[in-house]
């Protein structure tokens, strides 16, 4: 299964694609935005495509063309301003979802947000950008793709537990390392039982293949 | 025909409530966010609601409870930035049209943006601000309301000439006064060869009820 990661140089996307590029089962494309972007990627052996979620949708399935699955991870970040939520996190999700549609790619892995479905549990400070996030969403629940949405609590830099929590609605939050996101979303491409599913994903006490096959 | 104008406050607002309270045909309710807001439109007799488009959808359903149809022309205004073109023209209009359903509202009138609808022609400063109103029109597209969605030109303040050019898709731009955009509401919302569609809006040489009938 070849998967195309937008988002690659992001901080989930960066560990993801190593995964992907050390799994026996899985081939990983590296989307990102810039030529030096790809040269680490490149120095590694992984294949990279340059393409801009700000640009054309016909980029974006000229990239994912030959994939069977797509990881949607990529953030414009907190420092860049609701104008990026708007064009990245909103707009650059749903070409990504259009352009994987037309690319006859039917697996599709979106990294969201925790609680992204509920308007009543947006963190006040951070609205905007659950906005974007939960219209991005229902975009891909909308779309014909066979998605999974992915939605983690704050989000760690520290090293994973492999050990997480999952559920299709929690009411408590809580934060998780990005390792272990990445290690989730790797876990779902192949898993069945989270085809046409959208979940919270915080740390816990189930190992991410127990916690998965008992969503 | 009772008619809820959402953004009764703001410039093409305010012109489209005194043309419906003038009208023989039409009542108006003006939905507005602050008491100062609606004691203007109280003065002259106009009935007023207070509901937050960055509230719950339940406030602004009530407010439509007792209408037979919703304008949508509320705006964050160029001033506020794009967390509230998130907040606001997004999510706070698409809010609108899930409480119009569920208030059992069938027409639907969307002031929107000239082509809103094709990505290629987003005035590049404006850029964000079109991905939110391109995506609350697909979300009203997408529901089970009757809509009309206004997608007027460059916006002037000085006095109407009565005189428009509507069509599907426009590949010139141009501007119009908000007076001929506020008229150019109203005629809509009786206007059954407006049902279903969407249209660009400029000035022109036709009148609104010609332009209309032809579209």
């Amino acid at each position: 299964m070849k998967t195309l990661v937008a988002g690659a140089n992001g901080q989930i996307g960066k560990q993801l694609v190593q995964l992907l590029h050390n799994s026996d089962k899985h081939t990983v494309k590296a989307m990102v935005r810039k030529e030096e972007q790809a040269e680490a990627f490149k120095q590694e052996g992984i294949e990279t495509v340059l393409a801009d979620l700000e640009g054309s949708v016909e980029d974006i399935q000229h990239a994912a063309s030959d994939c069977d699955a797509v990881v949607f991870t990529a953030g414009s970040g907190g420092s860049t301003g609701s104008d990026k939520t708007l064009l990245v996190d909103l707009d650059g999700a749903i070409k990504t979802i259009e352009a994987a549609q037309q690319a006859d790619v039917k697996r599709f892995v979106m990294v969201s947000a925790f609680q992204a479905n509920n308007r009543e549990n947006w963190y006040e400070p951070l609205k905007a950008y659950y906005v974007a996030k939960h219209y991005a969403d229902r975009a891909l629940i909308d779309s014909e793709l066979n998605y999974t949405i992915v939605r983690p609590g704050g989000l760690l830099n520290e090293a994973g537990t492999g050990h997480i929590q999952v559920a299709e609605n929690m009411t408590e939050g809580g934060s998780i390392p990005r390792e272990d996101v990445a290690k989730t979303v790797l876990a779902c491409l192949d898993e069945e039982n989270t085809y046409k599913k959208s979940f919270d994903l915080l740390s816990g006490d189930q190992t991410i293949e127990e916690a998965l096959k008992g969503l």
